[in-house]
């Protein structure tokens, strides 16, 4: 590991604790080092808030000039709701930038590094891109799609039950692993679940972990508008909470809604609910990763059209067994082999007893 | 890691590699050590033929005068098939007994430790006691159960499937993963598949690995005699083929099957097949382990017995879905949690593109 990959690194580990919090903003940190001494750090906290060029320059007042940034995106070259970082990073006096990921977008991607360039600034890329790209896996996604990062989340028994035969599902996991599950409602912009599970749980949806945590906009598919008033998504006022619907809902049936000002309901075009015109809608409300936590028949509409960027497995060690017995991934399913998608392991891991699995869809 | 464990830890890595083949006996190496120097090594090859420590012993000749000797398991007692080892150790004058693994044959069980000790050798027992008892998983578990060791295999997509919903099964994990599967079968005494897979796949169940591989005895489980005289298990005479019906078979039923010597039938004493009665039955035959390998009927009867030792599960990176499509452990199933046995996870591994997860049954 040599000098840059070092502070890249920390850089890096700084980014990594503020995941989930800066949507619809990628995760981005900034060490600023002279004389192989740290003279300033940044963050970027918050969409709305400096970047974390600018924290780290600031920190670093007047020993920033001749000195060196390590940043672990590709500073911005366009007048947004800030200055461009690359002008800030110049106008320091910064001798060498060295950068992890390239800018996905189309507005900025390059026109950063030339205008450091351009600057006299020596301009070092790719440096632990690998790392510092997988913290911004699901800004990339949405960047580049307008879509948000689907992540479909579930607990299972080793034979893939998320149940037993006559329904009994709390709790397959333990709960480490529960808690573990909640960090990805802390890291997601919003979660979805369908009618059924809330009809049959009545889910709260919020973030629990010590210490409080971001709560994701609660998302419910619900085409005929059958939630109940009395259901958690609607009285408890913690959270936003959307609800889609078919084309074939009343005036009438929306009524009772509107005294909740966190509840809006979103009625799309079509009679039944398409997921590809829920995500899109959501991407252009900003939601840059979606996290689906249930149903069964839910997840397998997103399987089916394709749309699921990342699959969280939490198994127990238990065989369940029972040909009724739900799965994971129920509904039509996908009848031929050939038109099942490829992901990729990225990840496994023990948590308590169970096992985490990750993985992510295959590229190309 | 100490002296001892290092040639502990020699000792049994030699073992592995007889893993399988020793059955109905134990996989057992030994070292034989002095000034420092290896003089000797053994291992038990097979049964019937010379335990571990008597061709070290031989190797080592007069050098084993004053020496140490490292044992992956407790030298034997009693005189079996050959003598017992714990007196050819005494014989050869060695000076000091490191063990790993107690031997759980209550015919042997600190006899042998205490026919040194009263020999005046030093005895020291239990060193890398854990890594030694996994290697003879199997057989500790029929010495003492005098059932086999029964393993369930399975290739399942992430969401528990291992077909789609209109029956495609070939084939969810890839070829590496195929090809590690084989090594249980060169590792198991028998492997069983109930009838309908027999029927569907008419599989030919020998081990097909580069190299060759011991065959397993091949178990179907028949009710009503329905296997066809011209499917594989029948047919083909590489291996033995035993075949467990109910009480309801008749001797014309029968006759067809005398000219095969390879196969042998069953008839247990109710007109039902019971998992308690096959591997009682099994047990009795000297089958220490035992494969299941399909299908998901099978396999529910065995989890709901409570006699699956071992869950050794290959994971595609898919998604697959439906309601409909066939999970890895189907049947009635287990319909309360609180009656589910608790396994627990010893190792994951990646095998090409798949992952492999192995659990055991958690003792207590």
């Amino acid at each position: 590991m040599d000098h840059d990959q070092n502070y890249m690194r920390m850089a890096i580990e700084m980014a990594k604790a503020t995941v989930g919090q800066t949507s619809p903003n990628p995760s981005v940190a900034a060490v600023v080092v002279r004389d192989n001494q740290v003279v300033g750090m940044g963050i970027h906290v918050k969409a709305g808030e400096p970047h974390a060029e600018v924290h780290a320059l600031k920190m670093a007042g007047e020993k920033a000039d001749g000195a060196d940034i390590y940043v672990t995106l590709e500073p911005c070259s366009h007048y947004g709701q800030t200055p461009p970082c690359a002008q800030a990073v110049i106008d320091a006096g910064i001798k060498r930038t060295i950068i992890a990921s390239h800018d996905p977008n189309p507005k900025v991607s390059g026109r950063g590094v030339r205008m450091m360039k351009t600057a006299g600034i020596e301009v070092k890329t790719a440096v632990l891109k690998e790392e510092a790209d997988e913290l911004n896996r699901s800004f990339f996604h949405f960047i580049q799609t307008q879509h948000p990062y689907v992540r479909l989340k579930s607990a299972i028994s080793m034979d893939g039950k998320i149940a037993t035969s006559t329904g009994e599902s709390q709790w397959i996991t333990g709960e480490e692993a529960r808690l573990d599950g909640h960090r990805y409602r802390h890291q997601s912009a919003a979660i979805l679940v369908g009618i059924n599970t809330v009809m049959m749980d009545n889910p709260k949806l919020t973030t629990r972990l010590e210490g409080g945590g971001k709560h994701p906009v609660r998302i419910v598919l619900d085409t005929k508008l059958r939630i109940p008033i009395s259901s958690q998504l609607v009285q408890d006022t913690t959270a936003l909470t959307w609800i889609f619907t078919g084309s074939d809902i009343t005036e009438e049936q929306l009524a009772p809604f509107e005294e909740f000002s966190h509840v809006e309901i979103i009625k799309l075009e079509k009679r039944q609910i398409e997921v590809d015109a829920v995500l899109r809608y959501l991407g252009e409300r900003k939601i840059t990763s979606l996290l689906i936590e249930g149903g069964a028949t839910i997840a397998d509409a997103f399987v089916r059209a394709g749309c699921v960027n990342e699959v969280v497995t939490y198994m127990a060690p238990k065989l369940i067994g029972g040909k009724e017995a739900l799965t994971s991934v129920a509904g039509k399913g996908i009848s031929s082999l050939k038109n099942v998608e490829d992901f990729q392991f990225v990840s496994t891991e023990r948590i308590g007893e169970d096992l985490k699995i990750v993985s992510i869809k295959k590229e190309g």
